[in-house]
């Protein structure tokens, strides 16, 4: 067990850009960040599960790696191989881990994986999450684009599609927002729109809500939930938190390196205020309920509430978890937290109240 | 209306702890802060009144001021007289421009004001909110009690009693709680419970949920909802945007100046993680369903996050709302911003939606 959580953390920090090297992280103690002239504690208000996780962060270490941004396509390729080598969880094993069935599939094109809970609610019986992965539209395709779609699959007991959309350098904006709309299509044979859940956390929370605008434009029918897990909402660095997290947020650490290098790889040339690239600009009427999850050291943490602003002030449902001490996605690094329990239970209870039978 | 809105401006600013120089803040341009190392810009994504608001606040002159904490009796008792001086909005100026009528009357010998409003919700017609107002448990006493209270009578149409409870040095903890629960004791004689909720910002937040435990504690029913803005729900420095915030919310800036000696004053010895001077540390079992309000740049956003989260683990009904760019209490200081307008919407929705008829 202690290796599988091991592999879950050194999988999951690569998956969100960092790499953890459990022997540094074991030497550190409980010493408070040191950022500009400043000294910022561990969060005390966090759980002693989180507590422990950040006293093992080489924060030095993590802002060096994350600076680092491909200049060009080959450096690009290069990156984007390596962290494919190095997630390298096998499906049997995520089934194992997760207690789900995971089979494989095409839909419209689109290399897709179904992911089915041994335990399926009765109430999901009808549902269909269609999941989008994160990785800065960059990374995490393939195999590892079933890791959340797994922990929800599980947590909820609702059965859920994997999209594993294509991606830049060779398939750039709009191959996602088309590929994920594609399979939305298909799926509309056989389920009703508001059985449908969309769900996807950074930059999948972010294509989550953007394809629900393409949707709208469309002139299809919306679904009946979306769960955006701190969506990748706005790829110009205007959120506020982008500058007051920086260098707080252990996972994004700062804009101006793989971030900024992957917004502009994705857009390819695209107004990165576009709607359905910063889905944040896009307009909320009648846009379907949304859960959104962040937290305070999340350099998403603005984007995410900006999001939920504009949907309530469309009169819309939106529902915001802010969970204390927690960097972006810090929900996914260590499952049995009280940060990671609560996120998907309430993910679970969204789907629960707005998904129709 | 140019002339109503500045007083309101220096009202509020003086409510919360700090005094803006009209003069000062007409010559400022869009710098960004500096604070440490770091230059932060103001925020971009939030409403353009946010923004120029913003630019008109003398950063090193605010610091200076919060920072600044009486030192013994006397200069208590100083500060407090000056700033209620200051706070010179007649009853009747408040009536008009909120459209409510003010009545102070008396209840279980705690000096209250009744706040009627013109236009009354038909929802509203048998609901009551109890308001508690904000200063550090110090200062905002008095007729300036009623501030927010016609706000929020205003805006969700719905009648409210203000309690003016006592406060140090004179009456330290529990005298707040205590007034309060003598009046919602005398109220339940009018009142259901569940027609009945509890509001307030700052301390009035804190106190609004310190009381919904006391209630619990005395086996009396709880109200039906709690309104809690930005609540100091944790006297101690504990939450993590105590320090991740400090020198950027524009209103509390620092704990280590006038917070903490209020703290320590309103406490007068007790345990400061006593629930019912920090209710993010009470059982939340039970809990009445309740509505949170808070900023990217709130010192109080973590004891605001916290508490949700802790009533969201403990299965009840918690609404947070998070509003980009927004210090300590921002929704107060310019009514027609959107931050301002939506916030006072939702809380008018979620009091609609839990009270009972």
């Amino acid at each position: 067990m202690a290796v599988r959580i091991a592999t879950l953390f050194i999988y999951l920090f690569i998956h969100l850009f960092t790499v953890l090297s459990s022997a540094e992280a074991a030497e550190k103690t409980a010493q408070p960040w040191k950022l500009d002239g400043r000294e910022v504690p561990i969060p005390l208000g966090s759980s002693q599960s989180l507590q422990n996780s950040l006293r093992g962060i080489d924060q030095p270490n993590v802002a060096a790696r994350i600076k680092q941004a491909p200049r060009n396509r080959q450096q690009w390729d290069q990156m984007i191989s390596e962290r494919a080598e190095a997630r390298n969880i096998p499906l049997d094993q995520v089934e194992k881990m997760m207690s789900v069935k995971i089979d494989q599939t095409a839909i419209s094109g689109v290399n897709a994986y179904w992911v089915t809970p041994a335990k399926a609610s009765k109430e999901h019986k009808n549902h269909l999450m269609l999941y989008v992965h994160g990785g800065a539209y960059v990374f995490g395709g393939g195999d590892a684009s079933v890791f959340e779609a797994s922990i929800i699959s599980n947590s909820s007991g609702i059965r859920v599609l994997s999209i594993d959309y294509r991606m830049p350098p060779e398939h750039p904006f709009p191959q996602a927002v088309e590929d994920t709309v594609s399979v939305y299509q298909e799926i509309l044979k056989r389920y009703e729109p508001n059985q449908i859940a969309f769900g996807g956390t950074s930059a999948g929370g972010g294509l989550a809500l953007a394809v629900a605008h393409k949707i709208k434009d469309l002139g299809l029918p919306q679904v009946g939930a979306i769960y955006a897990g701190t969506p990748w909402a706005d790829l110009t660095k205007t959120g506020d938190t982008l500058y007051t997290n920086e260098g707080l947020d252990r996972v994004l650490v700062t804009y101006d390196g793989m971030l900024k290098a992957a917004a502009l790889l994705y857009a390819n040339g695209n107004d990165l205020k576009s709607p359905l690239l910063s889905p944040v600009y896009g307009n909320f009427e009648g846009y379907p309920p949304t859960i959104l999850v962040t937290g305070t050291r999340d350099m998403f943490l603005s984007d995410t509430a900006r999001t939920h602003q504009k949907i309530r002030a469309a009169g819309g449902a939106a529902d915001l978890l802010v969970l204390e001490g927690l960097s972006h996605a810090g929900y996914m690094f260590d499952l049995k937290s009280p940060e990671s329990q609560l996120t998907y239970q309430e993910i679970s209870k969204f789907l629960k109240t707005h998904l129709q039978n």
